[in-house]
């Protein structure tokens, strides 16, 4: 029984995917992307999103984000994110390699989510046309956030105002896109473009696939360089429907929202356990496949020596952690932590 | 019946290594390469080079090719090759990416291989120490070259020496490494470090793999930073047992030796065959699984009439033709490719 | 008379500095730094710092500050500074681009100093060694300090200690080195090096110079890679005497040191004119020829309107603003800006 | 008696020069170019060139030439230029810096000057469009060349019109500008923008200045990223009214042009004086203030023995050697240096 609830990226993939892959790989076809599963995993993603798109298939969440961002900012420019957004604290500076330089600066907000507030305040001292300062290019929200909320459309469509109003454009960083998804029940389009995202870094990888990531860009207009650009990134893939076939079996039939509604329903169940502990608390709303907790000192060692694999969420303050369900979690999985947890109940 | 002799990157996977990726895709392991598969693949590469290696799985050839140079050049310094090299003309400025902007500096000779003569040229003008000019510091060798042939042992270790003599560190593109290995007969090890090699691009994703190349460092103190630069160039993927298993795979009982001693025993045939028509002459030798062949226009016209892929190679002049076997090349396709061409006999 | 209070850098040049620049331009010398006047420059410094440095004339602040850090950062790595620096505020993204893609790291303290406590808790949770991170590499002080203050050779002694308690070398952005240097009344040497400092943007524009900085490196091993990164940053002048000329003159018998007393008395005098005046408050200690005060909103339109010239300092808050004062201030100025402040007295 | 023919950037400045520069620097001014020389250094060259113009004075060649070539090239765009070009050979790798990673890419052609057939072919063989290749962006001209010779109003159309059927923007490193007007015998407006130049650096420190260069931009529209690149590239100096006030009284009055005829001259008469000496051989038209001459072993001694300065020019092969006259040469230092080498005719 796994009880590995570190991360989703702990997860392999999905059979169906695999399946894919394995149809794929048999036989010649061009590479580079000339070929059917690439056309037919872009078109697809056109479909989902109503609007003709531009979609790049890249292989990291990194090589995504950082890909998607180098179009909407110069190397002088800055990118306003949530201090934990992963492109600030887990990309090494590989924004900073793709983008040729431009600068992130992290924004404070409750629950991972950035702050209108807080934006406004920053854009108003950036020092907007003077070139002593980085010039506000970009703002970039993730879906779900790293504290496991997702924005809601309104609050998506008040902060993405407020990027339009100061001309930035907007990136979404949803390498948990289709957690989000299921979790506010609205369709890919109103999470997106409809709610003001220029730029989305569509992840597939944690729910599923193996390493298939898509930049995809609403306006292919703005998407000119990207080509070049992936290309000169070591990310244009010579057997690329490889990862175009994973993408293409991702959305055949609602795949992914299956696999996302898997996890999502199993982080509830968690949630729902280890709140009726005495000594428990969520310390954020629960909107997808990740719970942050602080769990009492004596739950959290007995789960761990109990062989139950998690992070401490340092941000959240002393004794809170993260747990994470994935696309292919059991509820005996969830139901054994939440067991043992009890055990351990002040 | 395939008829794509455009190149070996149009072929899909070897079995095996389909096998491998859905074994490993099998529940839940560490992310980012703290797996048993990398463990497995690193340390086998190690035992193939009978020596302790420093292995980075990443995937793409552009990807190990860039981050490999990037360890043996300042950002000023330059890096020579040959002027058709896949470094110089292939991966648009990634290069210059990844190494902060290192300069490329393509030199002459004969069947794609580096002339003694031009490097120690071009050495000799380089003005080293002089800040004014960038500053010699990596030969960069592709095994099989881009003409097919091989350096013997012989020439590598020339080439080395006039390196290692001005201070050049050496890499070797071996995308095509398992052909060119074959095709020499010789022990990775005498084709790499003991020739002088200090960083080899192990590709793997031409011969049978979906996605994945190593950078293969021999001294592993030359690789300090190569953890840090992978991720900084979103290489290092989550679900890195996916490469990596791959790689097991490829390297698993001599299976990538077969592989490859098919693609070449195929180019062998094809090259025998189309040597005994009048009007086709080979300008290259053949050391792999590609074949640089001059063919009269109504024969090349005929060729592709048929319905066969294959692309010019302007380097060669006029009507001149790359032929690419591949691990799953067929000797009735090729049989077929020649008996066509027969009947276009001037 | 001069009413411009904005900033030193809006004075002109010591008529010293001008005669050394004219003479230094009369025939013929070798060009690139190969010449009298860089050699007897560079030497100076080193006497002034009693220890052998390396030293790399430039001519813009933003150039030895980023081409200071560059030494001692990978673009992997961190540098951290207050978050009010000129490196983080006002050079646009220049430090990532002469680093290669490093990234700043602002940090909280009192009168633009850094605090060690935040410098502390930064690297606790700074992820060293974990390649997702950005690693610390590096730590920034500004002497004079954005806000005015100078740090205390304890207080310099401390905050190089945790950096070196944690791997970190330490840049000194030294723009107004010599007003901090009158202000502590200390040498050069414990100022520096033997405070923890390695690399020191040494400033003399602001100083009494039209167009000189100089990167002093105090192990000289550690600048082995600066003559290369000076000239691909287009910072290695034709004409290096012009610019080192300058430097020998600022030198020579204490110039330097006369100029920057006069900037800081006349500080010191309008500070005290100031502070006697109700409503007015310094918001940071005066320790060179800065000023931070709050003034009266009529005190401050009163100024203006009689062409008094200065800036708000918005990192102060409302009705902060700051003042500074130059080489060549003269005490009618102050005393005008005094007497002129003292009509609108609440 | 100056006996330094090595370059004219051992010369120093012209009194003219000087005198602006100390005229400018008494009193204060706002900084980073918001003064009055640098708007009236603006107008001027505006003036000189026909049309308004977008002008950046920066202090360096390199500067001038990176930050011109980075408004034309994309990281992953090609500049073809000479094979002897002043930014592929002397520059290292400043030209990838500034441009953040494109390629220069050099080409033959006689006396410096890039061949339109070379020019052609190397384009037809580019790969435009294609992610694989550097795409073509720009053509970089030296005038004078690197050779000494000018091109002509007629092949300057040529290649520019080349360039233009191809897509590419077309840059003049116009270090030597003058000396090439005054060879020409033209107006600024015909040797740039009416010829089909886009981009212009502007040089005047070679020809009488201290440290002053221009970008030029012939079509403001193109420059709007531009004062971001200068300030991120650390060439916004705070009192730039210095280097302005030195391109003010360069422009004044034809003091440039005087400048350049003089230097001219004594390259004329020193190209006369050698080709009258039997073993002498000028390998390159003489346009401006350099020769390239091939001078008897015994005679190139000789020189050196007797205290001349002068540097062998390997790419004209045994023997060849540059000399370069300046702004400030002398009848008699020209006659010297003949009257020596006859005492060693063959």
């Amino acid at each position: 029984m796994n009880r590995n609830f570190a991360s989703d990226n702990t997860a392999g993939a999905a059979p169906e995917i695999l399946e894919a892959v394995a149809a794929a790989a048999r036989g010649r076809a061009m590479p580079y992307g000339n070929d059917d599963w690439t056309r037919r995993a872009s078109q697809r993603i056109s479909e989902i999103f109503e609007r003709d798109c531009a979609v790049f298939p890249v292989a990291t969440g990194t090589a995504a984000n950082t890909l998607g961002l180098s179009l909407l900012t110069p190397p002088w420019g800055s990118v306003y994110c949530h201090q934990h957004a992963h492109i600030i604290l887990d990309e090494s500076s590989a924004p900073e390699l793709f983008t040729g330089g431009a600068r992130l600066i992290g924004l404070a907000g409750e629950a991972g989510k950035v702050s209108a507030t807080a934006l406004e305040a920053a854009l108003a001292g950036s020092g907007k046309g003077d070139v002593h300062h980085v010039q506000p290019a970009a703002l970039s929200l993730t879906q779900l956030t790293e504290w496991g909320s997702a924005y809601s459309l309104e609050e998506l469509g008040a902060l993405t105002e407020v990027a339009r109003r100061h001309g930035l454009k907007v990136h979404m960083d949803g390498a948990r896109f289709a957690n989000a998804l299921v979790g506010l029940n609205c369709s890919p389009a109103e999470m997106t473009w409809k709610a003001g995202v220029d730029v989305l870094s569509f992840g597939a990888t944690k729910n599923g696939c193996l390493a298939a990531e898509a930049v995809v860009v609403f306006d292919p207009a703005l998407a000119e360089s990207l080509p070049f650009r992936r290309k000169r990134a070591a990310q244009l893939f010579s057997k690329m429907r490889i990862v175009s076939a994973q993408l293409e079996a991702y959305l055949q039939d609602g795949l992914w929202l299956r696999l996302a509604r898997r996890a999502n329903d199993m982080a509830g169940l968690l949630a729902e356990g280890l709140e009726s502990l005495a000594g428990v608390e969520l310390v954020a709303p629960v909107h997808g496949n990740e719970l942050f907790v602080r769990l009492p000192a004596k739950m959290a060692g007995g789960l761990k020596a109990a062989g139950f694999l998690f992070y401490p969420w340092t941000f959240g303050g002393e004794g809170v952690y993260r747990l994470v369900t994935a696309f292919d979690s059991e509820r005996e999985e969830v139901e054994a932590f939440i067991a043992c947890a009890r055990g351990f109940e002040e």
